[in-house]
């Protein structure tokens, strides 16, 4: 190996601004900076194919920070390729500055946000499960802790990786032995990571990952894998590599260096110039992917006296659009057969990834999917997006363009019980910032959403129904994100029921019922649950007897549309009344468990009677 | 073996009540029942002992059917030990029925809520825990399906029962092969889940899971395991054994038999007697947990000039009531020196669990541990409660008696940025029904809150604070789940400012400030957040010169303090704004991130001012 000297000059000065930044800031986490700085050092020096101008570009390989607290290794990497003066470093952890305590997008060149452990694998397995579909040449290098290993998520994402043989994706561990409170479960025993990534069906090589010789023949040889294995490379590193009063101490984790330490250290590291630099190769081609409009080939036609699930609705139509729109991928847990996103598989099977019972990594996945430009529908059951709400957080961190569909939404699902009953689903995504919710509640306005949500760029969230509902619209009718519909008023109504799926059949069931004893409501179709449709909710409180607005979900009673109406409408003049599900349901029919929890027609009934003067 | 004819019967009516059950509710799962019925009728014959009278005998076995939509199985099995009449479980997944269409505590012999896939080795593995901590020598049996060693979380399960030497935890793998919407990952290669296993630390004994003498023997030597590794039994067996036209065949998942193929069915499977039952066992030993009152011994005396982070005294005085609070049981995911869970642990190191970063775990585990009658505190980041999401929902189905503890929340969290802000925790934990929410704001009500928390039967989450804060109140002060403190008031206020947490020093701030412009404010201090305290918000409207409470939280917009209170007023003469954090925040002090998401003093000044007449 040639110019050994060099290069470990070059790891230094990662390590250099890596304690020179966490100094400046005053926080950060240095020591795991240094463990990992000889191999990325190797890896940016002699192997990384990269474009710093564009990195969206598709060719492009990817390396992909999953330890994330690790930030400045991240920037002091990309500033060796000269993307930026090293000197910026020192906004590090400042207001506004692009360096921020742990990855964003922010961060041109992070192609994901992370610092909540465990995900980056996911993230670096989406990509390559594209690249290896799409035929694209690259290589994802993903970084991960030790600590890290221990979510469950990381043997996920082995999993997705091994089954799809994703050859182009290499796991670099760090194992520097130190987590946040001590030891980690296995410390140095490198073996223990070994046997695992190998029983996952990985090829494994465990080294030092300090000594540059090593490090390089290593990556030489992952680099010309194609046995359709994943490589994981063990690393066995030291924290706080490189300064002696650091190196694999106690006590210094997320720990900057006070100014005098930083003396000692940068004295120990010698002359490191600032001026050494990585001169990474281009890809051959270039290629950013862009998303165009997306229309609906052929209108769907739904006979009048029939029912639908708009479930299945949603898989015809996506998987019709998806024929069409090459960007669009769906990815399903195990559940295609009840969401209906087989339809998709069926017409577009190059396109449909199957992520069995794995939601986080899904979830994950779906990010690094939406990082190259593709336009990843994320659906199982409402309920087990639950169990990716970390991974949803963050991918709305990362600015990912999502599209979530969570089918068996509420107690309507009937006989199969709580477990299986989304009911703090739209909790969940409407605390995440500027997150678009749909429910529709019928065949057509499923069919007019579908495409609606592919052509919003950010988080949608669409709640669909496992049970037959009636067709309430007309083929022509028009359904935009923020709309509602009014579906019953008169010149009389008392007050306005706002419903959302299954409850506009039981608000529509309660307004006939209660005309009969001459008494009028106003119910509107809330399809768009947020952002609500407060121009014709406020224009409805105007317009009947009473200023006021019930609303009635199958939903648990906090965080669901009742929550969004009532903000809407603060500071008018106007009351909004909650019905929700406000405890834990149970098995049983759709009508007894919707009657159970209060939200049918009777109880809307019920709730009319008692509000009307 | 003797008797296997008798055996192979008992699990034949294991079949034929899986089979009746399922047809009569017209839903469910018998395939998935009937692959595990020769397994489970061998443990429940020759190993398994248990009191039936007395589920929650802390010397019983145990027996979890994380595949939980083998329900029928399991209502079969305990229906052979005479808890009641087989014929009851016609009732299955009827309104009201104990036999629900996955277990719930309805069930009083399901030691967990089951049917979200991959919790049940967590749960058993707390419960096996316990066990071994207080050398009770029994056995914890888990059932799983092989779909669901899809989810990371049994992985992280694995880790942590190897590493807790856990050899007590017999976890029985279903290998049928198909899950519900196609064949698993693996099919029949069971090697695949045995390498898997053993790398993870597990004994495994790979075997036909439907010839009985095989069963035995394995479970013979499990069950006298004492080496420190748990045991994996990878079964093979086929979906639907013992039916010809189910056994393997795709396309069985969660169908029912028609009454013509259940004929058929039970015609192949012979005369089987409903006589036949198991003999099972009781322990030698009975106890059943009580929690009783936990008091502070010895108050601690906080300094009025000095300053202290809510998360550090709520790890003091855990340590100190831990002392004496035999039943309490603290977890943390490596973060133990953040959330100041490491005092419990030097406190009384016994009953401190350490769960690295694997919150999934964490909070299963929990759910093990109280169903024992212990009180779990789970603590780790508030962002990283999140990561468990599902399982919190699934732990509140279950009943489960379960104190969180989150700590770093909101931006005031500072320079590590957005990944590390707890942000819709309150959105999370809000929607769950019955969930009590505190946020202390200070020393004081911290010391006083936290053993109100641990006296409260069922779920409570208490949101702590990363930085330091001044002490508010003296120390006779008292604070109770549901209350609030006026900390400001006069005869002029003109409106009233509903804080939490941090954001409590602000709108102080903010009042002192108006003030010398001659405004008053109401200041509150609602440091319980669920359920808000309606009682003395609605006094302030009504005293105020405005009718108008300003709610102001370090927390996304939707889902938070803000909801809640405009729920708890709504529909009284008054108007609630609320003043949250309405999109993803970055790095920076404390001061410039409350002052980006428009929730610091300056900007309840501004609102004030804009509210004013």
């Amino acid at each position: 190996m040639k110019d050994t000297a060099t290069l470990q000059q070059k790891a230094n000065l990662l390590r250099k601004w890596s304690m020179i930044s966490t100094t400046e800031a005053g926080s950060g986490h240095p020591t795991s900076c240094l463990s990992a700085a000889d191999i990325t050092a190797v890896l940016f020096d002699r192997y990384f194919t990269y474009d710093i101008d564009q990195p969206l570009n598709i060719y492009n390989d990817r390396f992909i920070l999953s330890k994330g607290h690790a930030a400045p290794l991240l920037y002091a990497l990309f500033g060796m390729c000269g993307a930026y003066p090293l000197e910026e470093l020192k906004t590090l952890r400042k207001f506004n500055s692009r360096f921020e305590g742990h990855p964003v997008p922010r961060f041109e060149f992070a192609d994901a946000a992370t610092g909540s452990l465990g995900q980056g694998l996911s993230v670096g397995a989406g990509i390559a499960l594209a690249s290896k579909r799409e035929k694209i040449n690259n290589h994802i290098y993903v970084l991960c802790g030790d600590g890290e290993l221990a979510e469950g998520q990381v043997w996920e994402a082995a999993n997705f990786a091994s089954f799809h043989k994703l050859d182009n994706l290499v796991a670099i561990l760090d194992i520097n032995r130190l987590a946040q409170s001590g030891e980690t479960m296995f410390g140095h025993h490198v073996d223990e990571y070994a046997n695992r990534f190998r029983a996952f069906g990985f090829d494994v090589f465990v080294i030092d990952g300090h000594n540059l010789e090593e490090i390089d023949n290593t990556l030489s040889l992952a680099n010309r894998n194609s046995n359709g294995k994943p490589v994981a490379i063990v690393a066995s590193t030291f924290k706080g590599k490189g300064i002696s009063f650091l190196e694999d101490k106690d006590g210094w984790h997320g720990k900057p260096l006070k100014k005098e330490d930083l003396k000692k250290a940068l004295k120990e590291l010698g002359n490191v110039s600032d001026q050494l630099s990585f001169d990474i190769r281009k890809p051959a081609k270039s290629k950013i992917s862009k998303a165009s409009r997306i229309n609906i080939s052929s209108p769907m036609h739904f006979e009048k006296e029939k029912e639908y699930a708009t479930r299945e609705v949603f898989g015809e139509v996506l998987a019709g659009i998806g024929k069409n729109a090459a960007l669009i991928y769906a990815l399903d847990a195990d559940v295609k057969n009840s969401t209906f996103t087989e339809n998709f598989m069926e017409a577009s099977p190059q396109r449909f990834v199957e992520c069995y019972i794995a939601e986080q990594n899904m979830v994950s996945a779906a990010v690094g999917l939406s990082r190259i430009g593709k336009i990843p529908v994320v659906a199982t059951f409402g309920a087990f997006l639950t169990r990716a709400a970390d991974q949803v957080r963050m991918a709305r961190v990362s600015e990912a363009n999502i599209k979530f569909a969570g089918s068996h939404v509420g107690v309507s699902i009937g006989e199969d019980g709580p477990s299986q009953m989304a009911l703090e689903d739209i909790a969940l995504f409407g605390a995440v910032p500027g997150t678009v919710i749909l429910q529709p509640a019928d065949a057509v306005s499923t069919e007019k959403l579908v495409p609606a949500m592919l052509n919003h760029r950010g988080f949608v969230y669409i709640r669909t129904l496992r049970p037959k509902t009636p067709v309430l619209y007309g083929a022509e009718e028009k359904f935009t994100i923020g709309g509602s519909k009014i579906l019953k008023s008169s010149s009389d109504d008392v007050l306005t029921i706002a419903a959302s799926g299954i409850t506009v059949f039981e608000a529509l069931a309660a307004a006939e019922k209660l005309r009969k004893e001459k008494i009028n409501i106003r119910v509107v179709d809330c399809y768009c649950i947020n952002p609500v449709d407060k121009k014709t909710l406020l224009q409805c409180t105007k317009e009947t007897r009473q200023p006021i607005v019930v609303s009635v979900e199958d939903h648990f009673m906090h965080g669901g549309l009742g929550d969004f109406i009532a903000a809407a409408l603060a500071g008018e003049q106007c009351t909004v009344h909650k019905m929700a599900v406000a405890k834990i349901s149970q098995s049983g029919t759709k009508d007894q468990l919707l009657n159970e929890a209060g939200i049918d027609a009777s109880a809307i009934i019920t709730m009319v009677k008692t509000l009307i003067r």
